[in-house]
């Protein structure tokens, strides 16, 4: 069941505590891709870099499956460019420079071939871009997921209500499902989110694991506790990959089943950070994902025999 | 198997966003035998009050099981007394006032009719009180388990290190785990917390849940998204409370059944919040506990099935 990847490929450059990245390949999309094609193949890309990103880390996509097609190439331009510095406490991180570069005046176009695609991930982009993608399907796919973040919500806020109303499932992490509703308790907020459009809501809270809300459901996860967080750049991103991946292979998209999606992209996410960049995703093999799921499950499990 | 419980009684007086108490009662070992009441009784009480504390308030704990042949009365003197509030990020609390009136020169009696206890929970209070009761137990119990906090860490940290070697669970928050070891990751902050003397550590992180660690396993725990958390006071010792209780029914101390007392101590934790002080605990019944932790496993349970 094919899969539509939407976001940006591009250039990070990372400080964290551990140590600090040259500018390496990065963008939400590069990072779904690797983790999403570990469960589904082809991958449907839609992106677009400058002359300036590697010719052989599209190639290695595509060997995984990853169809570049509708990836632009701006030759004469250069990619996006973001660096950023995070602090022991991981979830919080200052962004250091933002260059849009070819991301700044990005127009998608779905080639036809992509036409029949099921799953739909809309990655972390301008809100606007992300419509266009919706509208461009002349079949509205099975499932469609959006990831945002609160600068959309700060500087495209009519653009980003609009697009929630065409969504299934909405990624977000808890100040940014805060900003978004105006309401501290997630509980509160989880409603009201999805009073605006999406009918699955999943809240992402890094090491303290995620939500997913459905109707008046919650499921929690767990993030396994590590012991170094070396990089958390793309963790959320590959998160949202293993997630629709996950969906995609065994084609069930109920509340059943977007529970054990989570779980596996809470496993990706827990790869993603133990190295810079997309290093580590690269080098994964199918058993030691399997073991990493397995964890999952013995961390939350346990009895209860109630008198 | 009998349960003894030490730690304070007394009076709290708590401002919260969401309102402002009077006076109310309060104390570590109120929460716990609240708690740890609803799954095993005898709860042998060791605590110190003044005159002021009420006695209606030690006769609602008596009917519940709960002895107070342990509990000092010091007629003329006036019970601790703690005064705090809270933001909306509940996770953090600020101390208006403290007055430790009986509480600064308590020296807990063990009675004769405790001597046959199974299972000690050292509520938080000085570690040479903690001390001081291990010392008097001609038995050592099956289960010892202690809670502190970071303000016995900066001024009482030798007292804690000699407790920390005669108990088999300690319970601290995250914060807490990250003083106590001087790290910041909380695997490796567990690992140098177990080499100091307890075989098993919790940490609790509040909203986001609780981890167990045991030699190289460890277990996530979690807390239930809430709507409202109207009052967090006393949530840890409510917790601890439901954790040894469950150990102390099932007479099991293996890691599994330890599981188990966490997803416990976390559902009556849940309670507690939900109003000011004990007065949820005081109302609750059998059926909601149960239904509570039922919510647990729904919470987490998820079906993996691998390729």
């Amino acid at each position: 069941m094919s899969l539509i990847v939407v976001g940006s490929m591009a250039f990070d450059a990372i400080e964290t505590p551990f140590g600090k990245s040259d500018k390496i390949v990065g963008g939400a999309a590069t990072y779904i891709a690797w983790s999403a094609s570990n469960f589904t193949r082809p991958v449907y890309q839609i992106s677009v870099v400058g002359g300036d990103f590697p010719k052989e880390e599209m190639k290695m996509l595509e060997a995984r499956g990853v169809s570049m097609e509708g990836v632009q190439v701006k030759e004469n331009e250069k990619s996006f460019f973001w660096s950023g510095r995070y602090q022991m406490d991981m979830n919080v991180r200052e962004t250091l420079e933002t260059q849009l570069n070819v991301l700044g005046h990005f127009r998608p176009v779905v080639p036809e071939s992509y036409q029949d695609c099921e799953f739909l991930m809309l990655g972390n982009l301008a809100p606007s871009v992300q419509w266009s993608v919706i509208n461009q399907l002349k079949e509205r796919p099975r499932l469609v997921v959006l990831d945002t973040m609160n600068f959309w919500m700060e500087s495209a806020m009519p653009d980003l209500e609009r697009v929630l109303k065409k969504i299934d499932v909405l990624l977000v992490n808890d100040s940014e499902a805060r900003q978004l509703s105006g309401q501290f308790s997630l509980v509160t907020a989880a409603r009201e989110i999805m009073d605006m459009g999406p009918k699955y809501l999943i809240i992402k809270k890094g090491e303290h694991g995620a939500l997913l809300f459905y109707e008046d459901q919650v499921f929690f996860a767990p993030a396994l506790p590590l012991e170094v967080v070396f990089d958390p750049t793309g963790a959320g991103d590959t998160f949202a990959g293993g997630f629709i991946g996950h969906l995609a292979r065994v084609k069930d998209i109920s509340f059943e089943s977007m529970k054990t999606a989570i779980i596996v992209g809470s496993a990706m996410a827990s790869f993603c950070v133990e190295k810079f960049g997309v290093t580590r995703l690269k080098e994964l093999t199918r058993e030691e994902i399997d073991m990493r799921i397995r964890g999952f499950k013995d961390l939350t499990s346990f009895d209860i025999e109630l008198v």
